[in-house]
């Protein structure tokens, strides 16, 4: 969740006497301190484990439990390497390294920070799992990595050096993040270095689970009166940081009062850059990340509440308003051509008739326009149409088809009670199962997921096929779902604890699509589309090319769907899964759409989905991801299917047979 | 399990009449045919699945339920390819594969044979995946490929072109395996070419799950009496893939008498060349790739039935016998030395009383020289020792140290009988618990798993080192673990598969060692060493390099380790996991190996262990194998854990605190 205020912390490389530190960082606003766990006057003993007695650091009596509990953060001894060449070294130090977690553990300290020096990790990590194994207290780890290493920049030809130089710490923090299963709660610390990367590797630590960001105080200048500021270019590091819930750390020497880089830093929080316009931006408040499953309205009945926030979408129903505005007026200049055409030739009748029923079989200039609302809810979609009806002057008879009792009772009050003097029929049922006449001039529905036909629209809509006169049109017209191959820790982790204990409900949870406002992540390639249907659809047709039909004479329509997108990769990186999106053409130029690059402004009705992947795949610059998704039907249910490539490493199968999501017919 | 016959099937390319077929084919002797599903006469209809009526093959009444059950190997149409670009095309395969496949599952096929044409395979192995989730017959998938790839022989420039050619078959296999999770109802039937490739990739063919190997008729050439008969190298598949289970088709059109092609394969392979003395074959007959859970004979008292299989080594104790031999011929030839010494300086007493305690401090040529066997069993050391005291011409009182009560029954009744003119004490107790003197000039133990220290032998022998006389020797003096990346979709589905149904245990089960005596795999590189131990065992050092001792004055000694092992991939593979082994220096030059270039010959007390590795590693040639593997102790229990990296790729963590599996102290 985005933090409403921005909360620092003081690091202190020595400190001599905690409790004075904690003190002081305190007094000046800090919310919590670092500080090394063992205190620099104890030295290590040699000896394994268990052969030590005790006394190796502070008394844990110097702090009250509160204060070890949330004000600090405890930083492991710098020169421990369990990764070290000589195995003697790395035993030494993995017993040390044991016995400084498993004091914190015992102090009870919110998080304990320790740093990585090169890839290799392995050791670190297998400490660090046998610690979360061992261990019920929720400590996180902090990872602390550079933004570059020095290094590489030396060591590398100028050409190459800049690049890689700015990859390597990034690799150090996701292979060690890879090695230890992407556990959540592993974080890490970035520190700001003075130059700073290009803009893609500053995404790319975005879609991190960044926990904290190092400010050296050497970062900051004086400004005319005195005060310490940050460069622009740094402002904006710091404010995209805090605002995917990463905290601040001020550390190195004082060059001045240490509240005067809090007031800083407080100050460049409130001033910052926000979209004032976007009611998303609100709406979304605290859903970050946070992962939902998605709805099924035709199995399960919506709520009051949920109807209540749907309806509320400023930019949807307005949408659909000037769709349907646009339909009448595009039908009522179709009835005046064909009268002129009657008026022409009286005579020639019978073609006419077809296409417009009217009495007498004669273009009924009069007639109102019918229009189906398949779906109604509890009616915007009925307000909407009969805006629209009133903006272009049309006569409309709506018919409100909604299978929902308790949003039938809703719909009939509004009748009597708002909707008296016009039009409008409610019909209780479902639209595939009843028949009506005469049929719709225009059917108008909202049946569509995060990922678009993931509601099963296309379904219903064909179902109902039978319900709208030929030639006539469907609110919407076409809709496209999309996606985009997405590095993010930290919803593949949510999505694989969301049922936390139970290994076959990890699986599950990794082949199940997941409704989330994503914030964490970071887009490995472009959105590109994957399936596209069109209403009214077109039919299957045989091996003479005519149109099948059912027992019932409708046409039979075909909504499995198979595509492979393939995009090349720009950078190294991980991939956890993908982002979903859908657009959608109501009629003429009328869109919806939650693709990021077209989304609508201003329209909250749908967050994305997130498509996980099972084990993530480590992608490099050059490197071809290429996805194939089946859209899959049987006579009760539809679901997808997704398997990934990367050069020659393959996913399984996600979800075969819809063993582990489905949408219920 | 190693076939003793082997087993023929009949090709019909064209089976108008399948009772005649099957007849003339069982009349020949063949034990199945192949044959089309579906009869060339019936055309498919083009219809979706479910609007169709039947009838689109013959009927079920043609065979008897018992010969479609064990006699028919039914073929899916050849020109169905589901993975089709176009997506018409796509899905009306899609349905026609489904309705041949459910035909299949009604006639209770043992097996459907398909082919694959390229790497394209996702959508099959996506609907076979339906099928399996659907149906609970236990159809087997045959997946026929050839061993070469024409068009790639063509497509390539010549320099690579073989290579290319010959890999790119089993690239269509192994993706489609790997897309299948490895599933071991899935085979892959082997066309064998005219030309024949490079020893390596027949090899990497004898990893795969082979079911059955395609031989064309044309392959056959006459030989002087108008038989037919096959090259030498062809013989040579031939009897390697049947030795690995698989089954051989004739197919192609009939230049012989059928009878003709059968008779010739039982001939061959009855003559196959057959290593004559090798007792090992003989004693892992029906053992072949079958996953046995290592034994904890520490934690868990060892049976009747193991004490005698163990003890018919023909091998092992002669060695050990040898190695004691040895080792008492060495002492006596020192204490000759030391003997020599005293008489020429017969004033300096206490030097020597201080090596060789004897009476009043004296070197004693007549005292027994003390051979403690530790863990003595039902006494084929014990056996061994008085052997080569024997040998020696040496006196022994010899000490049986055994734990297990039963045992110790054992032992006390052979001292009555069989050894009651020899100096034998049984000891009943566990070896790191008692404490006797005179202390031994020779301890004796068989304590090794097949990874060398994987029954805990370290923590044994040094539990027991306060029984051995300073500068006394310990048989086994050294252990080596021995690892190889191996390529096996068998053991890797058989490991997974060992308790079914629930996915935790899958994981589990992914994470522990398993012996095996493995026969379907392929060695991705060479085997090389992991741990080394050493006894007597060197203590711990302090950082005056002093050794620290314990309370008892006991070295402390540290059996942790960890070892990180790299390869170069000679060849495009894909690991599932390491064999494991171990050798041992008895004493001198006398070893015992079941590393496989220096096995000793004969010998069967162990089979190797299969690790497995969670998620298989496709890797190139050219690409680095590193593993890391550590060996873990606490207070109560030792462990294995490991994690393997391909360039960038890595495994989780494998066996985090020992969570999977754990050997108890």
């Amino acid at each position: 969740m985005a933090q409403q205020e921005i909360s620092c912390g003081l690091d202190y490389t020595i400190a001599p006497d905690l409790q004075a530190c904690l003190t002081e960082a305190l007094h000046a606003n800090y919310a919590f301190i670092v500080s090394q766990i063992v205190h620099p006057r104890f030295r290590l003993s040699s000896l394994p484990s268990g052969n030590t007695v005790g006394g190796f650091t502070r008394s844990d009596m110097i702090l009250s439990p509160q204060d070890w509990n949330s004000r600090v953060v405890g930083r492991v001894s710098g020169y421990l390497d369990p990764d070290s060449p000589s195995p003697i070294v790395q035993k030494r130090h993995e017993d040390s390294l044991n016995e400084e977690l498993a004091y914190c553990r015992g102090l009870g300290l919110p998080a304990v920070m320790l740093s990585l020096h090169s890839r290799k990790s392995n050791n670190l990590a297998r400490i660090l799992q046998t610690y979360f194994e061992t261990s019920h207290h929720p400590t996180l780890i902090w990872t602390s990595v550079p933004m570059v290493c020095h290094r590489t920049m030396r060591s590398c030809d100028e050409d190459n050096s800049n690049e890689e130089a700015w990859n390597e710490p990034w690799y150090w923090w996701t292979k060690f993040h890879e090695c230890m299963g992407w556990d959540k709660r592993i974080g890490v610390v970035l520190e700001v270095s003075a130059d700073l990367p290009s803009k893609d590797v500053i995404n790319r630590w975005l879609g991190e689970p960044v926990k904290a960001i190092v400010l050296p105080t050497s970062l900051f200048h004086n400004n005319k009166k005195g005060y310490p500021v940050l460069s622009r270019a740094h402002q904006q590091v710091v404010v995209s940081m805090v605002e995917r819930d990463a905290q601040v750390i001020v550390s190195g020497a004082r060059r001045s009062n240490i509240v005067y880089y809090l007031q800083y830093l407080y100050r460049l929080w409130k001033r910052r850059p926000y979209v004032v316009d976007d009611p998303m931006l609100s709406y979304a408040r605290g859903w970050e990340d946070f992962l939902q499953t998605p709805l099924q309205p035709l199995a399960d009945n919506l709520d009051t509440h949920t109807y209540n926030v749907f309806e509320k979408d400023p930019v949807k129903y307005d949408q659909y308003q000037k769709a349907i505005a646009q339909a009448l007026s595009d039908l009522q200049m179709k009835r005046k051509e064909d009268m002129k055409i009657q008026e022409e030739d009286s005579a020639v009748v019978t073609n006419v008739k077809e296409i417009i029923p009217g009495k007498n079989g004669i273009v009924d200039n009069d007639r109102p326009f019918t229009v189906m609302v398949l779906g109604a809810g509890r009616g915007p979609l009925v307000r909407a149409t009969l805006n629209a009806a009133d903006i272009t002057n049309c006569k409309v008879k709506v018919i409100a088809v909604e299978k929902n009792p308790c949003a039938v009772v809703v719909l009939a009050a509004q009748v009597r009670e708002v909707w008296r003097d016009r039009d409008v029929t409610v019909i209780p049922g479902d639209m595939r199962q009843i028949n009506l006449s005469p049929k719709a001039d225009i059917i108008v529905s909202e049946l569509l997921g995060s990922w678009g036909d993931n509601e099963l629209s296309p379904e219903c809509l064909d179902g109902a096929a039978g319900l709208l006169r030929p030639g006539g049109i469907s609110i919407p017209r076409e809709y496209k779902s999309y996606v985009a191959p997405i590095c993010s820790p930290r919803l593949w982790a949510a999505a694989r604890a969301a049922s936390p204990g139970n290994a076959q409900q990890i699986e599950k949870n990794l082949e199940t699509l997941w409704v989330v406002y994503m914030q964490n992540k970071h887009n490995i390639a472009e959105t590109k589309p994957v399936f596209t249907f069109e209403h009214p659809s077109e039919g299957i047709k045989n091996q003479d090319g005519q149109e099948v039909t059912d027992y019932r004479g409708l046409k039979v329509t075909d909504n499995r769907r198979s595509t492979t997108v393939t995009w090349e990769v720009k950078q190294d990186n991980v991939m956890h899964g993908f982002g979903g999106y859908f657009d959608c053409v109501l009629y003429g130029k009328e869109m919806l759409s939650i693709v990021p690059d077209t989304h609508s402004p201003g329209m909250i009705s749908w967050f994305p989905v997130f498509i996980p992947i099972r084990t993530p795949l480590r992608v490099q610059k050059g490197d071809t991801i290429s996805a194939t998704f089946w859209r899959c039907v049987n006579s009760r249910r539809v679901w997808y299917e997704w398997i990934v490539e990367v050069n020659n490493h393959t996913t399984p199968l996600h979800n075969p047979n819809g063993r582990s999501s489905e949408m219920l017919l």
